[in-house]
């Protein structure tokens, strides 16, 4: 056990017990023991819940961290002990979102310097990925979305240009290879949408072009490419929590960020008590909000 | 002109022009230039055939080699100085399959010792593939094709293990799976079939598997999987010519074949006349032959 009473951690919803296969391979974050899937409602070692309701009833975990409540008991392979001199109130950030989208730009699409980005959704993910590729150098980063209001924040936050879809009747990766010579270096799909994974892998250049998906399809559409369009030498893979080996990498990505190395504060925008919780998510879905803070 | 008189050769259909932006970047093996195009039928300098029939008709060139004659004119770009004490009848080779296959083991998986590979279709570019796993020291090498007459040769080549779709209920992913522990390292679709690149996919091992796609794949069909399947941390990529940038890397290919690193003289199966040209093309249509050398 790494952790001991008076510590301070993050959650993760993706835990890395250290010992699986999956663990022991450089290649991946995923872990066979602690995770993530959205369909395991109790402890892995003894299949019960931790959580009752009044009347004695079980109420059932969540994406291992279960942290909608004042307490939560997750799995020792889901908290990440964190520098104690973290600000708790953005360390938070690490726990999904930011992680996820500075950890594709950081970790799976490997950003250089002077390169093109193009981010498709500019929700907390996508601007995490405009904050992880202004931090790599990107000279251009280029933000997409169908909502103005989100390029306010998105130029605070390292995108450089943007591209309201409903803005041109030709299609987004059209305008992105005029402005790039050819296609940029890396897109990020951060929709779920399938017609804009297809326009994100298409905006690539041709021969080195890596598209990075970050969205959470729900749809059962397949993927939206020809097999021969692969041969263009354009690469298209998937990443959860932007390949972060929660336990050994967050350490030093939280000490990255006190750093300032990607500035978190950015991605608070409001702050609220925590019975206006469904407040704040009203505030996401109308696209108000980065990210909302809730105070007990 | 790095080529004069009396130089041996090897023609390629994927040319390296040296001085493109593709020529110029180590993500690919693409030249924009001199690249590989079924639809360019012309010399590109001057958008001129260099061969006619007795009319003077003109006959059109392809595949930028044209070698289905005696003499033939192409692109410097797309003919490579190889040593001149390599056997010419086992160079022209390198032209296409074996690069294709032994390239992609290589270049683009980069199998490493000890691993497990599937190899998808077993004519001369499957075949090639387990050539290079095998002089990479690949462990455990499974061949699928469901004409068991290709699994002679194959175990001559280093597969270790066949599998004939026809004689399972189950799908062939499964099969592998379970002689695999999860399933292989890498897996390579040499059939351009989608059902079949669909279990390539299903058939490596989840958080680490790559599967690359050399076969030409004529059908409409899109890809079979959905984007949530590549959440699994699986990889699917393609390749042409086995990443391989012909002018900078054959040549050096061609000594390590000559060194036997690759054994190419397994690859030629049959010998015949020029004239008996149908007749090579039926024995590749029948499964009976890998490669047929015609000689003039």
């Amino acid at each position: 056990m790494d952790i001991k009473k008076g510590d301070h951690v993050v959650p993760i919803f993706n835990g890395e017990c250290g010992d699986c296969p999956y663990c022991k391979c450089e290649k991946t974050n995923m872990c066979e023991r602690a995770g993530v899937n959205p369909f395991m409602t109790v402890m892995v070692n003894d299949g019960k819940s931790r959580f009752s309701c009044k009347e004695g009833k079980p109420i059932f975990h969540f994406l291992n961290t279960s942290t909608f409540c004042e307490y939560t008991v997750v799995e020792s392979a889901c908290v990440v002990k964190i520098d104690p001199d973290a600000s708790l109130k953005t360390m938070t950030l690490l726990s999904c979102g930011v992680s996820t989208g500075v950890g594709a730009a950081w970790n799976i699409a490997n950003v250089k310097a002077g390169s093109t980005v193009a981010i498709f959704g500019l929700g907390a993910v996508g601007l995490a990925v405009a904050e992880g590729a202004r931090a790599r150098g990107a000279t251009k980063i280029i933000g997409v979305d169908i909502n103005p209001n989100k390029f306010i924040k998105g130029r605070a936050m390292g995108i450089t240009d943007t591209i309201n879809p409903r803005d041109f009747e030709k299609p987004v990766h059209e305008c992105i290879r005029e402005m790039t010579g050819g296609g940029v270096d890396y897109s990020f799909e951060c929709a779920g949408i399938s017609e804009v994974l297809r326009e994100a892998f298409l905006s690539t250049h041709e021969g080195w072009g890596l598209t990075v998906i970050l969205g959470i399809h729900t749809s059962p559409k397949m993927l939206p490419l020809h097999p021969m369009e692969l041969f263009t030498g354009r690469v298209i893979i998937a990443t959860v929590f932007g390949g972060f080996k929660g336990k050994t990498q967050l350490p030093n990505f939280a000490k990255e960020c006190m750093q300032g190395v990607v500035n978190l504060e950015e991605f608070i925008t409001h702050e609220l008590p925590f019975e206006k919780i469904n407040e704040a998510f009203q505030l996401l879905i109308d696209g108000k909000s980065v990210r909302c803070l809730l105070h007990l």
